[in-house]
């Protein structure tokens, strides 16, 4: 464990390429531990880089370069270039919250210069840092004679060569739902298109999972098969088909490559986080974690409305019992849905009927804001655009300066709409459509964020463009959705199988938190009529497919800073004993370590409660019972702890016998296995408090 | 069957919309047969169509309609205008080459004006057409204040809307390998995105195929899935992220939904034909059907090269050779590849290499050409750009001008390249990257096919945009390739399956002729090492997986007016009996006809060569053994036909004995039930010779 701030950087060696054999063997710079090598090269007068690990070529020689519209770009006829520079950097930093405290940055660094030899010209260069947890690398195009003006990215030419043969574990870039898809498995080769992170197991049991880090102004990846097994960097283009629009010089976002011997080491990796630039936001100490309640299952499963018919769920009345059920329960917020006028009319195919100021008539923004604050308890904001993002620019300032003035300071984000389906104007007063992975949303996030910033605003993004460690930099980007979240057990058609949390471990959350908004204790079907036909989405019969202690451990296992209990109160209050376990769970924590797991089977994970000797123990299964031994190496030796145990009774099984469980507690120290027995779909969520 | 020209247009009404209840039910339009009918509905503002097949719904109202960047398109507030029109078109017209020799053109037409109600004023055209065998719709976008100037199409909004549940037979569109690719099947709710003709069968059993017509100045259509089972029509982007560059007045290219209750009624329409324009090019009797045999199989199997390199396929002796056999056997045609330089460096990547003009010094084209032609037979010259259509457009006048001189009236072209990996030059001289079914690319190939038709040669083109039908305009465009042919079985990894050709004829032959080069009869592994590592591709085991009857039947299942016999000619001397089928199997018909088949699994067509009494059968099935019924109607009744019968024997099978076949003879009238007993991935082919 890392217990102390260090800090070191030492420049190992300045060397003139001109010096190198490049041409034979390309320039090597390795990760620290030296299990990674990664090998640039100009044979054939490519840029090219391979990825080696424990000495063997797992990645073969990928292709790197970029095009733009009417300039040269870097494709062919290019040579590595006078300079290159390696460091070895290793320092630890402080995350204001998260999933851990304290953040090793370690790695060798390498920057590569290439140089055009035919036509006006040009260089690129290519920065690489290899972590002992994966390699990050981004291209850097400096200001120059030939590149003058506006640079449309016509594409970006980035090659990941995985193998053919290699398990992957994807979702479709190029469909309607943007991230919101059951994880699609099969071999490499039939991968067509996914989006990152995307992660693969190769036959000798590596695992490799492609994602980028610090998505700023540029227009989100995802991959696209070139081969089978082979794939090219897809980036999003704009409504006007162009990729990216910039000027030289500038940077990409990191290009990430997690490469670990088992799946429990993708999640203990930090390279995401370390590819971004520090917190620009100064004090954040108005950032705050927590759990949170609110006014919005009840919507899913069709008790209430968003619009005011009658049911609608964000009255007075309803809204002063969630905050005081949250206030008695120890929740530090309240989400209320549906507060604002907008959700009459056919809101999803016109955004433009949302305004962001209007509280409808039956709810008192300032007077509920006051009495929860009066309980110790804050709203939650809301701000649904259904992707008309035009609507919601334009009334952004006046949106955030409300929720600034009635105590508001943390709002969820909504981008309901098709993949490409965003709307903006362009200059000529023509609506145009982008995707919610383009350079527009890129630049449509950050504008948001750092308005809310202004106003000491947090923001949770629903339907987002995908992370890519920005936290860091914006610590108010607290979290965000990006994935199948609990919404789909409600109505999704088909619900998120068992298989899907322990795919999302090892896929979804390597990005970063997510707002999957767990806990659903009345695992029934929903199967009561609809009040109205149009309330009618997808199958009656859906229910969550875990057992109730899944339900629990998903709180551990799922990391987000804000944690939602998202089932009604009433059903909370039915099961206290169970519901015990979301009052005492920590939503920001010291430290956190994968333990075991396997992609799309299961997966174990502990954390330390920020500033706590306590720990919590997360582990969740797919449809195959499993009896894991978890040694409790984590705790702190010498200590004995009382572990609070929430596990699967020994006829529990999700589809026939949810509720069979088991809670009890006992004496553990770190020399300690304990036994996990995890039912069908089912999981063991255990609070661990130190005795003394 | 249709036996005379006939010629009858007749306007049956002029209908002022403005007197129809539009928005309550939209505006219908049916087959002649009226069990097709198309619904058009301005509802919502959105312009949509609704396909119905004996009164039921079966493709539900999908979106019409076009957007562009920098001006207003159609997507909302748009109703139904002023005036359409129906029309009843019957006109029977002649096919120079094909199928038919008469091709009956049989619809009512229907033209809805979209007009505007927000905005800048303007109008959208939607022109249908529905047959008894489908529906085909285009834009039509009249010159008007609102959309002057350039128009950049940015996407077209056309759906369709085929359900999740039908099966689909696919091939992916968004990936290097162009169009060749094995047929992938699942549900329509697994399809991503798929090249069309992409075929589905509903649960109801009726099948539905999505294609498009006269793609001309327009770039190709692929289906992208919206939802699933819902499809939005994707344009493939020029290199400049623009889909099409416009200016409007403008027509798209025909949107083709063939409809049919069982799979062998989509092979019997002829729609994709009749939404295109007639013959520009007048006199085309140099325009010649025929079979050929070529220098190419052996550079397939690594027993020659196409470069100059001691195994040199190209060369005068073998060339001599294969003229000679070509002049014994009755084949018009004598393809080589590999004359001419170019081939010895990395051609793939450099297209650069290749001279259209200078050949290899051991091949002497002039001298070849003319003994070619004393011995009544032609030399088929070769264009292989490895996708360098900026090498090749330097040179395609000279070229041209070479073939021409020397006798040269067939052209093969080729153009192996990734798909998106098209190289042309744009105004400032960078190199940019197009698709295959670019527009730049639907640009190019004409401007090829008319260079060519200018000097009175034929068009073969390998790795081509689709067929489109353009064959009826441009009738010395005469074949193409567009899906995986018999290489695949030399080197493809893996090679073309069982299922492959019942899943062509049902998909990728409703475009139009495939040269697929058929007839392999060695059927045995090419195992011998390589002479070089480079040499060796795929794997060493592939071989063709049929019987040596389905090779036979080919030639009358898969349609094409040039039909290679691919393999080498010591091959076919070694089966002489079998050979003789090929011998006498027509290139050119007067009638076709699909009597039975599933799509993937088996087929059987009829067909009569042109200007004979002689009719000629091919039936091939999947991996199944199948004993097929065939009532021989087709044949004209009270003639007896001398049946020579080429069936797999008892013990055939693709995999440990496709050998064992059977010839026979017997007589057969129109009363006949031939019974066709076909192998595993075997096939049955008869000749059907009239008795007198």
């Amino acid at each position: 464990m890392i217990t102390r701030l260090l800090k070191a950087i030492a420049m190992l060696a300045m060397l003139l390429a001109a010096a190198l054999p490049l041409r034979a063997q390309g320039i090597d710079v390795s990760s620290p531990d030296g299990r990674i090598t990664v090998t640039v090269s100009d044979e054939g007068g490519h840029a090219t880089y391979t990825v080696s690990y424990d000495g063997e070529v797992v990645m073969p020689a990928a292709r790197l370069g970029l095009l733009f519209a009417d300039h040269h770009g870097f494709e062919d006829d290019l040579e590595i270039g006078a300079a290159t520079e390696i460091e070895l950097v290793d320092e630890v930093w402080e995350q204001p919250w998260g999933e851990r405290r304290l953040v090793r940055d370690h790695y060798n660094a390498l920057e590569v210069a290439f140089i055009s030899t035919s036509g006006p010209r040009r260089n690129m260069h290519v920065r690489f840092r290899v972590f002992d947890t994966g390699v990050g690398f981004r291209y850097f195009i400096p200001e120059q004679d030939a590149l003058q003006g506006d640079l449309r990215i016509t594409d970006e030419l980035t090659q990941f060569n995985i193998g053919p043969d290699a398990k992957a574990w994807w979702t479709p870039s190029r469909q309607f739902n943007r991230y919101e898809y059951i994880y699609r498995t099969g071999t490499a080769a039939v991968v067509d298109d996914a989006h990152t992170p995307v992660t693969f197991r190769q036959p000798s049991g590596l695992h490799i999972a492609i994602h980028e880090a610090a998505l700023v102004d540029y227009s989100g990846m995802s991959l696209l098969a070139l081969r089978p097994g082979s794939f090219e960097a897809a980036l999003r283009p704009g409504s006007d088909g162009i990729k990216v629009h910039t000027t030289a010089p500038f940077t990409s976002p990191w290009r990430t490559i997690q490469i670990a011997p088992d799946a429990p080491g993708l999640i203990n990796s930090d390279i995401i986080l370390n590819l971004n630039e520090p917190n620009k936001l100064g004090d954040v100490s108005w950032v705050e974690p927590g759990k949170y309640v609110g006014i919005w299952w009840a919507m899913h499963i069709r008790d209430r409305t968003w619009g005011n018919d009658g049911i609608h769920g964000a009255n007075n009345e309803d809204t002063r019992r969630y905050i005081d059920f949250a206030a008695e329960n120890g929740f530090a917020g309240v989400l209320v849905e549906g507060w604002n006028t907008g959700w009459d009319g056919d809101w999803f195919n016109n955004g433009e009927l949302f305004s962001f100021t209007e509280a409808y008539p039956d709810f008192d923004l300032e007077a509920l804001a006051a009495y929860a604050q009066s309980k110790g308890v804050r709203i939650i904001g809301h701000h649904e655009t259904s992707g008309n993002v035009a609507n919601y620019e334009a009334q952004m300032d006046a949106a955030f300066d409300l929720y600034e003035r009635v105590g508001v300071t943390q709002v969820k984000t909504g981008y309901v709409a098709d993949a490409g389906d965003i709307v903006r104007y362009d200059a000529d007063g023509v609506k145009q459509y982008e995707w919610h992975d383009s350079q527009f949303m890129v630049g449509h996030h950050l504008r948001a964020v750092l308005a809310a910033a202004e106003r000491g605003i947090s923001i949770n993004a629903h339907e987002p463009v995908k992370d890519t460690g920005l936290r860091r930099t914006y610590p108010n980007w607290m979290t965000r959705e990006g994935a199948r979240g609990m919404e789909f057990n409600a109505w999704g058609s088909p619900p998120n199988p068992p298989s899907h949390v322990s795919t999302l471990a090892f896929t979804r959350m390597l990005a970063g938190p997510m707002d999957f908004t767990p806990g659903i204790f009345d695992l029934r079907p929903n199967e009561k009529p609809p009040l109205r036909e149009d309330m009618q989405r997808g199958d009656p019969s859906n229910r969550p497919q875990t057992t109730l202690m899944k339900q629990l451990a998903l709180y551990v296992v799922l990391y987000s800073p804000l944690q939602m209990a998202a089932d009604l109160p009433e059903n909370y209050l039915a099961r206290p004993d169970a519901f015990q376990f979301i009052k005492d769970v920590a939503a920001d924590w010291e430290e956190s370590i994968a333990l075991q797991g396997e992609v799309g089977e299961y997966v174990a994970i502990a954390r330390q409660k920020r500033g706590s000797e306590e720990w919590f123990l997360g582990a969740v299964t797919d449809e195959t019972p499993r009896d894991l031994d978890i040694p409790l190496t984590f705790l702190t030796p010498g200590v004995t702890y009382t572990a609070q145990i929430y596990r699967d009774g020994p006829n529990a099984h999700w589809d026939t016998n949810p509720y069979d469980y088991v809670i009890e507690e006992r004496e553990v120290t770190a020399a300690t296995v304990l036994e996990a027995g995890l039912a069908s779909s089912g999981g063991a969520a255990v609070r661990f408090v130190p005795k003394n």
